[in-house]
């Protein structure tokens, strides 16, 4: 195995009993986490006054090893198997991937900062802007997240329908801002003097968050305020149902998959060492729990009735294996 | 083709890829989507006072599309495959649908307005509604969302258990509003002076908002509210469930709609071309995404054992196809 | 048919399409919605001074309505066909219904306080709470709602999952209370004095109502507070989890049930007129509505493979009735 | 049977008709109600001033008793069937097993406090928090729910994703934390002097708390405000998706392993004496009601189409068992 090989193994696509890429793994875990509690303990003056130092060396230090990291990445990506074809098209579509841009984008921050220079950034403002950018480092972390796939998967099947709910969202808001801007505009002309200003009354009492700081007062206004609060609790549901159902369609596909797999692997009447294989691969692949796989595997052979024996191990089937 | 016909192509019933329709599609949104913006910026005293005038002549310019829009639908609303009959009644009935009537209340208001004229608005409120009735034009925008198909059709089937759910509500409503202004009346006699005032403090605390200025302070009164906000909770958990349950039973409908006709189709072995751009069209009318309609297509052939190849393009099945 | 029978008929068990049994439910659907307005008004006191006579003729006339009807039900509820058995014992157990209770308390507080009198009710506050038990005529209202019927029984199906959920809640509720008490009692003596006081927040906080006038001020009381309110969403997530498994399961379950008694019907080959009504009554009870059953239908004869023609009228079934 | 078998069948394994372990089980429950309600009073002073020595007393009597349960059930766990193996291995698992550790934790803080004594806690601040870690033995009661089985089950099941949720939650805090410190500083130093003072804010705001303490007042904060408690609804409906969805599969594969059971059951025509005994256990077990269980049964027998008797009574059916 070359060196590149073995970098691109330990980096993406180490085996999970593989101890030198485990260390890896948790090493930048670690790093970014601690990058995270940095960045916002510095904002914080009197550690920031006591401890600038030693905020500004682990900066260096971070950017060093993401630097690195990034570059082994660029250099190492051609080895992994799902990544085909000429080096330099495959290194651009690297950097030009999810995950490639935001490892980008957790040291660019730094370079564009020091090249410019703290002069570029005239206001206070824009300087908190540009030294919190490197908090997007958290988003490296979506990496090593597996669970995060599933609920990636369901928000892009049901995007369509999250999408139209939030357009009848977005209806209700104007439509309240202009309701208790018609209702409270002669009483209150301050807080809601025109729509855009009604609009921040209307999205704090529509999602249920209600400060308290703008709160209608005439007797119209507030029964305006009631029905309005009242659809908030639609409001609140909406994503909610639309996910459910979603996550559990999701759940529900993903069993279908694996089940197909093991009745056709079952076809034969026992289960192949190789065709074992593939389905725990699949079992992986498809996030399906081991009790969960056990079930399928006692359905199906009860469904096409092949005996009273398991058809992977050839041992008896006892009713023990059935209760949870 | 005549001219009527392209008419009623181009703003109804265009085929996906027509340029000019999507044209038309992609204006007539902008539009709409302009107008509301500048409607809510209009209403803003420095922008009014500065721009009015681009505001006005924006508003002349978009009824004057608008009604021409309304005019050319009107008239050729007659060509569409869905309405048949004669023109007259066609057309009326057109009218009287609801995006005929949202079109027409779109238009509507600034003709009444205009005719009428500012004398017969005698207040600033008046004269605030009249002018906001404009943003109805949003509800336009309805007939571009196919998405919202799927939730209109969830919240009519959920409507009864929805309404019976909504009158739970009431009750507690009803009933908090009275158990509050008992504790409360004697030490905050003017926020719980008589039971509708309280109302405005019962609806605002179980829905969740809570702004805090009326806020019961008697021993009694707040475990009183102790228990309406935990019922609050429940009142915001019935909404999300029933409409859970029916867009997952929705959806799985409309799964077991297309999956009986793929089986229709696949009963003589393998699926016709005729057919198969059937179950494209009602595919699509289901809005069923194809990596779904693609899993039924394997699911239907796996159960009724068609061997082992696509009975619809007849190359033989690898497992490649089931794992997604 | 006696008079008794007619009565016990128009009152509780009409066909839905007699006229004189719908005014009767109309009529007093319209006096307990008018009643519980009345009461919401005459607690607004320049109403009160202006309308008291007004009111008090209409709470009289109400009274001698329900009396009238209570005395009426407990008169013919022998002759309903679901109530067998002697006289006494069927009239007592109507007394004990739920639906009994319920009647009787909406005329009781009345009697009560006519003949015990003002004097007895030494407080203003008794005098609210007397008059205010008028309210719950609203309950009479259940009798005539059909899909409340749904929500009761997922919730009673579900109770022990509830109740567990609630215990826990009852849980955090406590150990939220005792946490902010040790951590912001030094602060603010006073408003986190004791547990019982500091519960006052832990509720208002656990449920993400939120009013602000207590609020915790200290580092270690915001970080708590913080982890109190997320801690809040998931109780907000535990009912609507629940119920939306209970929703879907209990409409499942019903689909279920009809779902057999349309195979069975169509063991035959053909519905028979008489499996026909009985299959009708049953979705009524079941609260499916006819496009869902006619999908049942569809989909029973398509597994069994009854030919192409429809069991139930003999013509041909064509695609055009899968399709919604 | 020994004695310290009747004192291990009283303690956790009587049957559900002992009259005796029931009254263990009431006393026990009611000891532990009794000692949440006498600490929380105990902190309210006029109390504690007044009932102090009774207080006390009832405290010492509680940890006589729940000491002298400690040690019986210390005693008698070896004698548990679900138990076996060498008695001092037995035991220390015991004390091992999160029951055991509970109440382990329901007892020992008295006897360190009182070991140690009142000079050890300096502050007022521990001497709080000292007293209210007996309130951690309300854990006890969970002993006592069989329903919290099927909430925890659901819990470990889906805890992979609520854990990727939770942390989207974090990443969204820390993001909300940085924006709005970012817009605000300049206007509110103090509200938002640095990141983690934001995050009070940012936390009370994503979960729709909204105490209204702490609010933005610039444009520009407002607006991002908006936005974040837009993001908090889909924070609220992240877990009542994940959990509904979960609670759904739950339910539904416990009814499928009791339907595996009733099947093979049947497999002979009709239930045994010894199977039917069998069958009640696994669905006290499951926790199935007897509805879902004769419903599981009409149907399994009405698939395996075994007649028009039932298997396990030999009557024939008749519809009116099928109807809810």
């Amino acid at each position: 195995m070359s060196a590149r090989q073995r970098v691109a193994e330990l980096l993406e696509a180490h085996q999970p009993n593989d101890p030198w890429g485990r260390l890896v793994d948790y090493f930048l875990i670690g790093l970014i986490l601690a990058n995270v509690v940095a960045i916002i303990l510095a904002t914080v003056e009197p550690l920031a006054a006591r401890y600038g130092g030693f905020f500004w060396s682990f900066e260096v230090f971070s950017i060093a090893v993401f630097t690195l990291e990034y570059l082994l990445r660029l250099w190492s990506c051609v080895d992994l198997p799902t990544r085909e074809g000429q080096p330099p098209m495959t290194r651009l579509r690297w950097m030009l991937s999810p995950l490639g841009l935001i490892d980008l984008l957790a040291i660019a921050p730094f370079y564009v900062f020091y090249f410019i220079g703290a002069d570029a950034t005239h206001s206070m403002l824009m300087l908190r802007l540009f030294r919190g950018l490197r908090l997007l480092r958290l988003f490296k972390l979506t990496r090593y997240s597996p669970a995060l796939n599933l609920m990636i998967s369901v928000l892009r099947k049901e995007a369509g329908v999250l999408a139209a709910a939030a357009s009848v969202l977005l209806f209700m808001l104007v439509l309240a801002s202009w309701g208790i801007y018609v209702l409270e505009k002669d009483i209150q002309p301050e807080e809601f003097k025109d729509i855009p200003t009604a609009m921040w009354w209307a999205v704090i009492t529509i999602t249920t968050v209600g400060y308290g700081d703008v709160v209608p007062v005439s007797n119209g206004g507030r029964i305006f305020a009631g029905v309005v609060s009242l659809v908030g609790i639609g409001m609140m549901a909406l994503p909610a149902a639309i996910l459910a159902s979603g996550f559990y369609r999701e759940v529900h596909d993903r069993n279908a998959t694996y089940r197909r797999a093991v009745e056709k692997a079952l076809e034969a009447g026992r289960i192949k060492e190789s065709d074992a294989e593939e389905l725990e691969e699949l079992r992986d692949k498809l996030g399906i729990d081991s009790e969960e796989a056990m079930n399928t595997l006692i359905e199906v052979r009860h469904v096409s009735g092949s005996g009273d024996r398991c058809p992977s191990c050839g041992r008896p089937f006892g009713e023990g294996e059935s209760a949870q």
